[in-house]
């Protein structure tokens, strides 16, 4: 373990054991195949990192209450219906080192679990009784169904630009950090300026967060990934390491790539000199610069809360988002 | 068409164009797929009775204002997106005729579409303000989400008794009849007399409603019911008129239906003898019984309400549940 993620986790060890509870507690289905695959993709090791920074957000605010705790759950609900629902719209075969839940129990199951969440998440954002947190709440699952549907259309596609992209994992992941974040200023009633500072916050690290997520597919292996390595080109998913070196590398190169890219059955040997292109092309450094750059962003953006050691923490989380998996 | 159905047409053709456009000008999707696809489930010939529902059960609360009817688009929606999931989950091939949104746009693009509905529904939901409307929708899908897979589990289970059938089409259906007609009330700010009231109304003709569905195939034909006929039984779904069967026919006639639901891949000669055994058993009266008792409850539901055009339009509704194709 890092030095980092020690440091981080000592601080949160107490509010991740309320939302394990919070998570278990309000999830209240009527049939036990309900609990028991929504415990499977609930329960199988996530970072709790969405809630986390719903209950830290509320917490700098100055948010007393106990609520936020239970309130936060939603977030989780929301991000694990979208891992359900998006394993099976990309065919993946493992989720964080298990089956993936449609492999185990069929794509309907897959589907109505994941409705589930949905409307779980939303039935408990309604109990805020809070307007303007329902809407958001509301407004993340329509912006991210978009963003899934915005990736499968490019999916296979070489003409993917890095603005494409920046939309795509904007709308994908971004929005329910953010929303994450928005969320806990106005659970605690904040000023418009605190809200609009966290919402760019968790937005911004959200971004940061997926660059990392796709860099790693690329410089890491199945065991520490949970999934297969280069699944993401496995798919048709052209990320920025990949959509860098497409622009940057000679014509060569870019059309071995373009190759490579529309076969999903590549080999070992072919993904290897694949990741040797995308260093010497600077498409990995890229991504890291780009991730960096958004990471300082998150931490500019909270620099109008007064210090604090939940802005510290914040701001450790923000770094965090670089080497993950946390 | 019949006379009670020209009679119900002829009063809420303003309200149905109304309705309309209301469907067609609250969806502003991102992407052109997505207005696509949902339009394609959204236009494809719906009856639009749950908005028609909700706009009634305002306006006979006495709620004057306008926007009843962009609201009472939620209900269209959420409609629409159980009907995307469901098809796919059911491997349903035609939907009113027309081939179904994922045999056209495949799996993953009609999941997706479906939570963009979901989603869509739910932040229309956000924008009434209202607490308890918000509470009602967001749990019409949770329960939802649970009737499929309460119908899922009980597929091909020749054991179903009536009660578990009569949870199922509860859940799956009745529920977002009765949260249609509860939001008409709280839109108005009606007595808990009457919320209760109209959600009782609602309820019960969702239950009649589905049930003369449920009947329909089994004394309709392909090109009247839009879907294949027969196609529940192919899917393993056993519906009242089946599960009253089995309870009431004789050992031989029993065991042959229970090698017939067994076979997805039956006759057209083995249905037709199924269908006589459903007659002679009283399966089909016996179904068209309940759903009229469900109906006069619904309309019992509503005596509280003096008389009124409103009055007499959702009383023949409930008349018309039974005669369906509306």
């Amino acid at each position: 373990m890092t030095d980092l993620k020690h440091r981080i986790l000592s601080r949160v060890s107490a509010d991740l054991s309320d939302i394990e509870i919070a998570i278990s507690q309000n999830l209240s289905p009527h049939l036990d195949l309900v609990s028991e695959v929504a415990r499977h993709i609930l329960f199988s090791g996530g970072k709790r990192l969405r809630p986390l920074l719903m209950v830290l957000s509320a917490r700098i605010c100055g948010y007393q209450e106990s609520d936020a705790v239970p309130f936060s759950a939603i977030f989780e609900y929301l991000h694990a219906a979208t891992l359900l629902h998006d394993d099976l719209v990309d065919g993946a075969t493992l989720r964080r080192g298990q089956k993936a839940a449609h492999h185990i129990w069929g794509n309907p199951t897959a589907v109505l679990v994941g409705d589930f969440l949905l409307a779980r998440s939303l039935s408990l954002a309604a109990k805020t009784e809070q307007p303007r947190i329902i809407s958001t709440i509301a407004g993340i699952t329509e912006t991210m169904s978009q963003g899934e549907i915005h990736q499968l259309q490019l999916k296979g596609n070489p003409t993917i630009t890095e603005a494409d992209y920046m939309e795509v994992i904007r709308r994908k992941t971004a929005v329910l950090f953010e929303g994450a974040c928005r969320s806990g200023a106005l659970l605690a009633d904040a000023s418009e300026e605190k809200v609009i500072a966290l919402g760019r916050y968790g937005a911004d690290l959200g971004l940061a967060f997926q660059m990392a997520d796709d860099l790693l597919d690329y410089v890491s292996n199945t065991r520490v990934l949970g999934k297969t390595v280069g699944a993401d080109l496995r798919e048709g998913k052209l990320t920025l390491p990949v959509i860098y070196a497409l622009q940057k590398t000679g014509k060569e190169k870019k059309d071995w790539i373009l190759d490579m890219i529309s076969r999903s059955d590549f080999s070992v040997q072919d993904f290897e000199s694949l990741v040797k292109i995308l260093h010497e092309s600077g498409g990995i450094d890229y991504t890291k610069t780009m991730a960096k750059r958004y990471v300082e962003s998150a931490k500019d953006s909270i620099g109008i809360f007064s210090l604090s050691p939940t802005r510290n923490l914040l701001m450790d989380i923000a770094d965090y988002a670089l080497s993950r998996k946390m």
